[in-house]
């Protein structure tokens, strides 16, 4: 049996011997418990859910010093960020149960029974429900706002589906203590046993995507390994949804106006956003379209100097770090491509694992190869547009991304249109003078996008409508009040409804 | 090059050649039409393409008379029936008219700027969008309201989606008439060339499914053709939603207080509805359970009497003859399973493709092989049980269904609240005392299940939601006004809006 160990990141040591990594015996039976759960967690009811949810963020922040600490140890990330990062982990727990609470996601409708243009139709009243047991694979970059306590486990629970974690790789201890965070949360709550399951190793998360009682997927990682099980989710007997996040070059374009009018703030707001997290977000800007001529200079001057200013930071795990270098000595060697910013301290002056920011320049109708694919870590290009002809040809050449980002002039027409036209096919949000990483957890928040971002553009991993992943539509026609939901029972219910084609608001 | 032949079903001959069938450069040119025509058809609006929808009904009914007796002579399914599903259909995209009209659909969602306790908040705004060209599978037991002018293709037109259909090749020429009308209805109402494309052989179908131009796809036919389409989407070099609808066995139970009150009105009602379109219907019961006793011997024999009264029906084509045939044998072999009523007159006394209905009896305790798969066309298995436990296992033995169907006694209660239960997670839709064959248009219709019903029980195919299919969500952030959809813009807009987390009605 091979231990699972918790590595401190920036001495590569191990700390601790977390757990084993899970055998097909100990899949099957965690999958069996939250089989069993299923029941009894949507028998809680929205109000009993919600209140289980925000049972789980009091168990996470009362655990917040031990949390952080080892969360810092695995992956580097530095107390600060993972402070907010927890209280931003609990904040979107709460959000999901005011969601529940509100039961707009619910789409209940009814239509009464009547006679319609086709002959007379029966009663037939709609409403979601939960899927059943929903897998969630941990991310290496989030350890706690997209992994086991995050927004995948946070909408699968609110809306009534046991969730069994695959905890990463790269914090095993954080993924350890989180899920103890949560199963005390459903303890307290009343929620079931096996609420709440955990496994670890490639091998058992290959087991969790095929077997038979999980019923859906959250992933959130590299597009190797999420096309693979994506793979497998498809290739299942009964084919299951697979919600993967995966690669994303989050192109950003300046127009010539505000180039002109900004140059160096833009290159400012570029560098902190590229470099933040040591560049490992999902969203971070890896492709800037700048226009040639003297605001590109000015903002290419800006940029050579602000990152000449900073020095290497850890990557999150020993494999993260050679990927990136790998990927950046890719760059480097990519025809056209060339080297414009980088620390005078060289890479790796903190460790091992450390890593320094860079910045290539290209020209944008030359793009090719590596250039157009995410690399993950501290880096981006500057590709150069002498006209819109060339960028606007750049751009259809795009792969899907979860975001596009555009800087504008001030008043500015015409161009602006045009681009939202071109990147909203190419992308899930579209950022206007601002930058892509950080993303709100807010109702109206999108993060997905068009293939390779995610492999479902049709719904959002963050956000209130995240939970529309996880329910799927029943219809009941001509039934007795004792057999349907309480929320689709005749008189006033306390969720917004649609009665024979009129929206009605919650009583 | 091969053609494509229009067969009058009842006598086996060709009628004309209808087209050829499809190569790699015909699929290749009607989908790149259909991708030129997207952003036309997008900015015709909600307005205009609500306009289109109708335009397309008016132009079906105007050729009405051609329709139908063409499809008479493909289909066999008789004008009475067949005039009823034309104006069905047009009832369905009238339906979808209303639904984008309305722009519920949409889920216009805002949040303004603020601070929030995360910290500051962009202004975010998110909307859902049309994913882009679909095609659409038609299916063979229902060439209008399943195939070129159905559901899938009305649901994706209304949202913005250009469509490509496949032609069934059991009625080519219905297809291409109904394209032609679809056609027809978009020219007038200024719809770009290239909204309505279409495809005919199987080779086309599946080039359909891997160009890059198809965003998604709707399918309805057998389980063997939409696995293997759908194992086609998902290995994409950019995976695609695949909406298949399979197969469906559409479980019936008769609790012992329903039969014991009206067993011979049950039986009745399930004779029209196993033979409703000679069994051709994907919403058929194919597995009746009802209660061991005097009441089941009551029930059995109305079947047996009303069963003998009926004839023979003719069968959508040889191939589906031949399969309903050789599925009935298969049933007539399984062990423990015994035919307890079919018609005098036996099979093919109208001809070589006609059927005629069979009723078997089985212990609900002993289902196994052909009795638990669907078998399409006129036939329906009882199955006798002991008590609620034979009952409950057996219903635990299930795949997933379109449909389940509860008769219950006057008042009943205990059982039925139990039933729904057990069969909300293994179907799409529940009924009630009635019968599962007829789908009403409606906004709280469900048409879709658990696999093997369809390959995405998230999404139905039948109903106002049926939209939710083709469109994904983007964000907008800090987007200026200029930029945003119409749906998105500040004041007042005529579709309903959930604004800083409270839904308001529509302006």
């Amino acid at each position: 049996m091979t231990a699972v160990s918790s590595i401190d990141v920036r001495t590569g040591t191990p700390v601790a011997e977390v757990a084993a990594e899970s055998t097909a015996a100990d899949v099957d039976a965690v999958c069996v418990r939250a089989e069993r759960a299923f029941p009894a967690l949507e028998a809680l009811g929205r109000a009993g859910r919600a209140a289980m949810l925000r049972a789980m963020a009091d168990e996470l922040e009362a655990r917040r010093a031990t949390l952080t600490e080892v969360a810092d140890r695995e992956s580097a990330l530095g107390e600060t960020r993972l402070n907010g990062e927890l209280t931003r982990t609990c904040f979107q727990l709460r959000l999901f149960a005011e969601v529940i609470e509100d039961g707009g996601y619910l789409e209940a409708t009814i239509d009464h029974a009547g006679d319609t243009a086709m002959g007379p139709r029966p009663d037939v009243r709609r409403m979601l429900v939960p899927l059943g047991p929903v897998g969630v694979f941990g991310a290496s970059n989030f350890p706690f706002a997209f992994s086991v306590p995050g927004g995948d486990t946070a909408s699968a629970l609110a809306t009534g589906c046991p969730v069994v974690v695959k905890a990463h790789p790269a914090h095993p201890g954080t993924s350890q203590l989180a899920y103890e965070a949560l199963d005390a949360g459903a303890r307290a709550s009343g929620a079931p046993e096996g609420t709440v399951g955990i496994v670890h190793g490639q091998e058992g998360g290959s087991l969790l995507v095929r077997h038979p009682a999980i019923k859906a997927v959250g992933f959130t990682g590299s597009l190797r390994g999420g096309r693979a099980l994506f793979d497998l989710a498809s290739a299942r007997p009964d084919p299951i949804p697979f919600y993967g996040e995966l690669g994303s070059l989050n192109p950003l374009v300046v127009t010539p106006a505000a180039a002109a009018e900004r140059a160096e703030e833009i290159a400012k707001g570029l560098i902190g956003s590229f470099t933040l997290g040591v560049g490992q977000f999902c969203t971070k800007p890896g492709l800037a379209f700048v226009p040639a001529g003297e605001a590109a200079e000015r903002l290419r001057a800006a940029m050579t100097a602000g990152v000449a200013e900073l020095g290497a930071g850890w990557m999150l795990s020993a494999g993260i770090h050679d990927a990136f270098e790998a990927g950046a000595a890719r760059l480097r060697e990519t025809a056209g491509v060339s080297a414009v910013a980088s620390t005078p301290d060289g890479n790796g002056s903190q460790g091992p694992t450390a890593s320094s920011p860079v910045v290539f320049a290209a020209r944008a109708g030359e793009l090719s190869g590596a250039v157009l694919e995410e690399c993950f870590g501290p880096v981006t290009v500057l590709a150069e547009y002498a006209d819109e002809e060339e960028l606007f040809a750049a751009l259809a050449g795009l792969s899907g991304a979860l975001t596009a980002t555009v800087h504008i002039g001030d008043g500015e027409t015409g161009l602006p249109e045009r681009l939202a036209a071109a990147l909203r096919d190419r992308a899930g949000r579209l950022i206007w003078n601002g930058f892509p990483t950080g993303v709100a957890v807010a109702w109206a928040m999108n993060h997905g996008g068009p293939w390779p971002a995610t492999t479902n553009a049709l719904h959002t991993s963050v956000g209130g409508t995240a939970v529309r992943r996880f329910v799927r539509p029943v219809a009941w026609q001509d039934a007795p009040q004792s057999v349907l939901p309480e929320e689709l029972r005749d008189g006033p219910v306390s969720v917004p409804r649609r009665v024979d084609g009129t929206l009605e608001p919650s009583a």
